[in-house]
């Protein structure tokens, strides 16, 4: 493909950088590269292919030049200006949940519904970080045995809350084991040491008593694999780790797939990797998957409580797979 | 009733510590405390009611004059000294997994199944800490509309792996956000900002991919509600927090419980409090409930992805409602 003006629209963010980072790891073909922040930013620097540059004030003008614009920037700044940019003649990847129910915008994962990329008007939306590694681990188990109902419950790290999060968590472990105060101010309670079944940090609910976050992996997962019959459950939590999403997924299929079966489809899944050898302790961690770009799957069982259903691990850098990487994917995958 | 000689083994560990505390903080009538330890504790003495109290070496001729022995000493210990204790008279209230399944000793927990007492045979058998806290929650769901399958993902304390795992997780912690190295010894992986879905950390997992915490609670939930029809799947984790089980559980009904039923059954079920106000960020966490006796519940919703199941949170502190608080009531009960 011919080089690109590539714009980031966040590009200072936690996001944002990764976005920056993957661009350059990929060697995705950058003919220019345009960071885009809110003004708060406006004289910063960031550093791309060894040049600092500078990031520009987003606006409805960012885009004229712009053949791919990546947004991490808040679901607001979507909605505001993501039609600018399309309008302007560039393709947007949204990482934001502005976009990602509308009829008229893709919701893909590469590696699970690619095809969809083609139907895009000028806007096309990244999944949410928890919704993506589960449905690349779902999407071979749905295409051999049809799943019928997922009942998951998430671990999710502090870093897909943001900087201030990810401070705050450090801080704040760091004040309690000195026997110090430190009152949450990103989270709705305290994050060291302690689980909070919350996510978002506000607004968080909605009237069935479900969060937004748990609906986004209800919904977007129909919509990837599009399958409205496919249902889900979700529970998800805030705990204290960096980096790394894990969930506990239970899939139940209409035909049974034994563990082995499971194992050998996941084993040649695009963007899967099987870690699954519990004599030798070896099972998918936060630690172990910070950092790479694949989607780690292990403890896979059959679940004793029913007739044809699976119990497994996964686990995925929220910021890479679950953010910035599937972003540049799509990129990619658009020429 | 009257005043008991009570003897405690395993008095030296977490959960010995928290038996001696709940016994006085429940003015459990003691006679005399006979604080029971391993020849490693030699020498020890341990706190009780405003004096310190040597502990003794655990042997055959430990439990001539006692009335109750309460084992907290591992499963091996209950194992080889639980039937000496109760040929000498004494009723053992075990906390190890030595005796739960065994059709001859009662598992209880006793706001669930206090008639089960009555049918001891010198052995009382108190259940995993996972366990406990869960079926108190699942009882009075079951009795209004039948359990027919819980799918639980657990988020387990390192307390309960005693106290050179606190510390493991308190060093390693520090160690890490000061840049230091500090390799695990008690734990299989890090532990610190690390999410583990192994328990226990050796000799952890069975034929069926299950880890034998998983199987406790899958056999034990059937044992303690007495239907076996009751159908469980477990995913167990150890999460770095120091004190407080959180549990995410989706428990399908025959007959369906609106979220409102269920939140008026558990409104009055013993030993549980509902903390279900997600409008002012209430719901149950660990930090809040390390400390207290009760079971603490929220989060309650009905299922989106089932015509007839309730999804909620469930959290309890695993020393006193999921070990040593248990024990005591079921003492308690005993007279």
């Amino acid at each position: 493909m011919s080089a690109k003006v590539v714009a980031v629209a966040g590009a200072t963010g936690v996001v944002g950088r990764q976005m920056l980072e993957t661009l350059e790891a990929r060697d995705f073909p950058v003919a220019r590269l345009k960071p885009l922040a809110s003004e708060r930013s406006k004289g910063k620097k960031v550093p791309f292919k060894g040049e600092m540059i500078d990031v520009e004030v987003l606006s409805d003008d960012s885009f004229d030049d712009v053949d791919i614009a990546l947004f991490s920037a808040g679901g607001g700044t979507s909605k505001r200006f993501a039609p600018s940019a399309a309008k302007a003649g560039a393709v947007v990847v949204d990482n934001s949940s502005a976009w990602r129910m509308d009829p008229e915008v893709p919701l893909v994962v590469p590696e699970v519904n690619p095809e969809a990329i083609a139907k895009h008007n000028g806007i096309i939306a990244n999944p949410n970080c928890s919704t993506i590694q589960m449905v690349v681990v779902l999407k071979p188990l749905h295409d051999a045995a049809r799943i019928r109902r997922v009942v998951v419950s998430t671990y999710q790290a502090v870093s897909g809350a943001g900087i201030a999060a990810i401070t705050e968590l450090q801080e704040q472990t760091k004040a309690l084991l000195e026997g110090r105060e430190y009152p949450p101010k990103e989270f709705p309670h305290q994050i060291a040491f302690n689980i909070i079944p919350q996510i978002p940090q506000s607004d968080a609910f909605v009237d069935n008593g479900y969060t937004t976050e748990e609906m986004k992996m209800v919904n977007e997962t129909k919509k990837i694999l599009g399958d409205d019959n496919v249902a889900v459950t979700a529970t998800t939590t805030r705990v204290p780790v960096i980096t790394g999403h894990s969930e506990s997924v239970n899939v139940e299929t209409e035909r049974k797939l034994t563990a082995d079966e499971a194992r050998a489809l996941l084993a040649k899944a695009p963007g899967v990797v099987v870690e699954d050898d519990p004599a030798a302790q070896r099972y998918p961690l936060a630690t172990t998957a910070a950092g790479k770009g694949e989607t780690f799957v292990g403890r896979i069982r059959e679940d004793v409580s029913h007739p044809s259903a699976l119990d497994m691990w996964i686990v995925s850098d929220n910021l890479l797979k679950g953010a910035a990487l599937n972003a540049v994917q799509i990129a990619e995958k658009l020429f």
